[in-house]
């Protein structure tokens, strides 16, 4: 039976790449700071890259910002990377990033939102509230989330990287929960590029683990640093974000063509 | 100058109540699963309550649910609830539980949808990121926060009740981070009553800040226990919310009344 991570290993298959295609229609990017033109952003990056993108990773707060327009610019978004899919007979796998949070009900309804209605494949959730916030999203084991973990912001120190009792910060707790709450093959961590030590103690943490890697490129993650730090053992278990790394440059299929390659070197030259 | 808890206080004095009215339209209570209904719901609550609340708390999550159109009916209730300030001559405060949690520019969108283009006054944020996340929603004074720091749901423990290398809880560590960078008189703290040690625990942290306190009647929270565990010397600094308690009952307007009039006996009570 496919879970959330057999079908992201298919999809990374297909396309021979790590790399996640950040949709960060941030206002000042745009020609309009209109929810059209964030539709028209997006979709011009979706088109130029899908044939590289293991993933895509809307993010919602680009969207919400243009309230209920925003939320139907998401859906078309979606909508389109569903059509790329099946044009290119390879179903892209959908990340929502939303670092929702919440219980019972609540959690519930964002959970439908995301997956019923929204049509994604996973989210983005923080950890704060415990197993009970997470488990609405992970009862469909085709379903996934990436729970925050070590992020690549400069406040994360003010709470994840907080030493606990046992010696472990944080983060490394975090990492250890995911892990054993991981039973159906459907939980992933976030993990930034920008603290290679932290990526080197998550993985030995989480050793089967896939990671959502934020922070390479703009954000000054060494992707190379990154990749020997937090690859499993098997050569992936790691999705590489590129956001404005694409959508900023002149050529934003060129763009995603060399990073895809890129990763794909990096990962050859560690197996030999 | 304003602030947004000098603005929360002045509307308590208004309407003597420390009660938060919740707006929880769940697809459960509503005749229909449409954001239409939603609307109905809560504009009926909103109505029947007005008169009673210190502030109202619609939560996010059963208006994302409805997509685009949950969007437009959370715009609306805000809208309603700005008329009923009008009709009393108090405005009252409006905050979003919406738990949300980003970084950089993510952050940045968030607070504008919330204050700029919905219209609020407040919103329930995660800590998990720190202080830069939170940054951008309070740098106007007149804008506030509710940290989440105890919440009431099972899975709490599985990070907020840690012990820290310090002795602390992860939860007392926020509370103090909280109360330091409380700097502008908008940033409070969410604390469930189900807890009673914890609350005691919290004020001792935090001893001036505001606490949005859930978790009284359908989740089991003594309303009097939490309340002398929980407020501020001066006989204040607890927003009181109930949803259900009031939405489910035979008459929402009764409801409100009677707990608004408890509160006040209990805050009677403790100063004489």
């Amino acid at each position: 039976m496919e879970t959330f991570f057999s079908f992201l290993e298919k999809r990374v298959d297909d396309c021979s790449s790590l790399l996640c295609v950040g949709l960060d229609p941030h206002i000042l990017d745009l020609k309009e700071p209109t929810a059209d033109s964030a539709l028209d952003f997006c979709l011009s990056i979706v088109k130029a890259t899908a044939s590289y993108a293991a993933a895509f990773k809307p993010n919602a707060a680009f969207f919400e910002v243009f309230g209920a327009e925003g939320w139907t610019a998401l859906k078309q978004v979606i909508e389109a990377i569903h059509e790329e899919s099946n044009r290119l007979g390879s179903k892209i796998p959908i990340i929502l990033d939303a670092k929702r949070g919440d219980i019972a009900s609540s959690a519930e309804a964002y959970a439908k939102s995301t997956f019923e209605n929204l049509g994604v494949d996973c989210i983005t959730l923080s950890p704060f509230l415990g197993k009970d916030s997470i488990e609405p999203f992970i009862k469909d084991r085709e379903k996934g989330v990436f729970l925050l973990c070590k992020t690549s912001n400069p406040g994360l120190g003010d709470v994840q990287d907080l030493t606990l009792e046992s010696g472990d910060p944080l983060y490394i707790h975090i990492a250890k929960l995911a892990q054993t709450w991981n039973e159906k093959n459907n939980i992933g961590l976030v993990v930034g590029a920008t603290h290679i030590d932290a990526m080197k103690r998550v993985r030995e943490a989480a050793p089967d683990l896939w990671f959502l890697v934020p922070g390479v490129g703009t954000q000054g993650g060494d992707l190379e640093a990154a990749m020997k730090a937090g690859l499993r053992k098997d050569g992936g278990g790691m999705l590489i974000n590129v956001s404005r790394g694409i959508s900023r440059s002149q050529n934003p299929r060129k763009a995603a063509v060399e990073l895809r390659d890129q990763i794909v070197n990096i990962q050859f030259q560690m197996k030999h």
